[in-house]
């Protein structure tokens, strides 16, 4: 089986308390990409321009990622962005922005693209994210992020295209922003009136939570030494967690599979940080990966005894 | 053995989006003193003034508090705080505040209160912190709260004092602040050096995280429905917390212990922001307690299972 992201493939210009860079190969599906490769075959679409080179392809080719649907704009120039982080890296200021072949991209899916058992429907506008979902009808499990911007400019677009997707993964605040309700318990219940069966609420350096129809699970994220560019750290985890679906064609997408993904998100999101841009998962093995999350399990496992408590 | 807290006993009036209260029993040192009584005797010690009355003793007596080292001042009146949270709890307006009969405290303890075997400092001025620590020298467990106030201006009299307690709790911004360390592991270090060998970051909706020597534990909070006034939450986290070790007086103070005391912890907090001021853990019942703590368990574990990765 496989896995198909559309989203967005960058050049990103990052400044953090750690450092600079002025460009390297970012996006959503890029970041999302790399982190399920390590879990099956990924198929990425997205638009890039005339100064996407070799370079950059051999990055994602290097992790057996497919392609093939990467469309190439002749005169166009890649998607740009430029952002900057101060030591509360949950706050990330842009820059710049320049959409380039981004402003004219329609996802067209090859055969192998749209028989994908599983969908990643990263943050684009919403009307496209449906036209790619109906194009992918065959896939067992969609999930979708989305952004503040379409919240705000195209709710109504967003609605519909949440109601056909299995997952919603958006940040706590665009969650909160979306459903109007304050609390998670009461947001996830909203989101499930509208579809989707599993709503996970990303909290940046806390981590993440769940909901399924089996209840709430909450994970903190890995505690690193230090972080030097969180950008991408919501795609990887995603990637994860997709790809830890993706993984598993046969199994029941139930409550405990659905939380050891996100154990796998989890740990893909915390190696991303680590360096700048791609670097890290670039070249992350499979060993790190399942170390980390038996790293993870012993962290954030308790183990209840009995106690006497009084009245 | 026994718990002795040191800190505010108040009247609260608070505003919330659910719900407003003009004056209801409040201060760290109630909060705590509660929470902690499901685990032992508790000695709590603060000054009130003469508008402190039966109807607030009978409060903390119903739950077996030992109300002897609570300070009458005559003519004085009780610490007030009023405040108010919008949406966003981890978000508080301090809109007005009257030291009262706290602005000249000096903490006197009794025999029994000098002699239990945990101690806890909640937020107070840190020499009157060092003071109190000194008379209970036999001590077998000594944790301490602070807040942003005394890092900024008693900087020097707080270090001084955390050198001499074996845990430090503060909410996750206030540690940032004291280490000036973005990341809470190397925050932890940086207070480890300093003397004590536990150390709490509270993370409000998210949770809490701990370092001890064995490492790191994160437990997110528990998720609720509705947070009606999380007032006090933080101090209810002690309360269970150190409740937890007291009840525990023959046992090494290892790693797994205080995981434990993390999830009675996170158990009381979320009990208390269910409603307004002390009235949801006032009639707290132990069952309650150990329920919440197994739902806890549940929904925070994930049960790791071979997977083959690519590459």
């Amino acid at each position: 089986m496989s896995v198909t992201v559309v989203g967005s493939i960058a050049f990103d210009a990052v400044t953090t308390p750690l450092g600079t860079r002025e460009r390297m190969l970012g996006g959503s599906a890029v970041h999302f990409s790399l982190a399920a490769s390590f879990f099956d075959t990924v198929h990425v679409v997205g638009p890039v321009g005339d100064d996407f080179g070799a370079q950059e392809y051999a990055v994602l080719n290097a992790r057996g990622v497919d392609t093939a649907d990467i469309e190439r704009v002749a005169g166009g120039q890649t998607f740009f962005w430029r952002g900057e982080y101060g030591w509360d890296f949950n706050e990330r200021q842009t820059l710049d922005t320049q959409l380039n072949v981004f402003a004219e991209f329609r996802p067209k899916l090859s055969e192998a693209s749209r028989g994908a058992d599983v969908l990643f429907l990263a943050n684009i506008q919403p009307q496209l994210q449906r036209e790619v979902r109906e194009q992918c009808s065959g896939a067992r499990f969609v999930a979708l992020d989305s952004m503040n911007l379409w919240i705000e400019t195209a709710r109504e677009a967003l609605l519909e295209t949440i109601a056909g997707v299995d997952c919603l993964m958006l940040n706590d605040a665009e969650l909160r922003q979306l459903t109007r309700e304050p609390s998670f318990v009461r947001a996830a219940r909203q989101v499930r009136e509208w579809g989707p069966r599993v709503i996970i609420a990303k909290q940046g350096e806390y981590g993440a939570a769940m909901f399924t129809e089996e209840g709430f699970f909450g994970l903190p994220a890995f505690p690193l030494e230090r972080v030097v560019d969180p950008t991408g750290a919501g795609d990887c985890f995603a990637g994860g967690f997709m790809g830890y679906v993706a993984a598993h064609p046969d199994a029941e997408l139930e409550h405990d599979l659905l939380c050891r993904a996100m154990a796998y998100g989890t740990a893909l999101a915390s190696f991303n940080v680590e360096e700048f841009g791609v670097e890290r998962v670039a070249r992350l093995t499979s060993e790190e990966i399942s170390e980390r999350v038996s790293e993870l399990q012993r962290i954030t496992s308790f183990v209840e005894k009995p106690i006497a408590l009084r009245g």
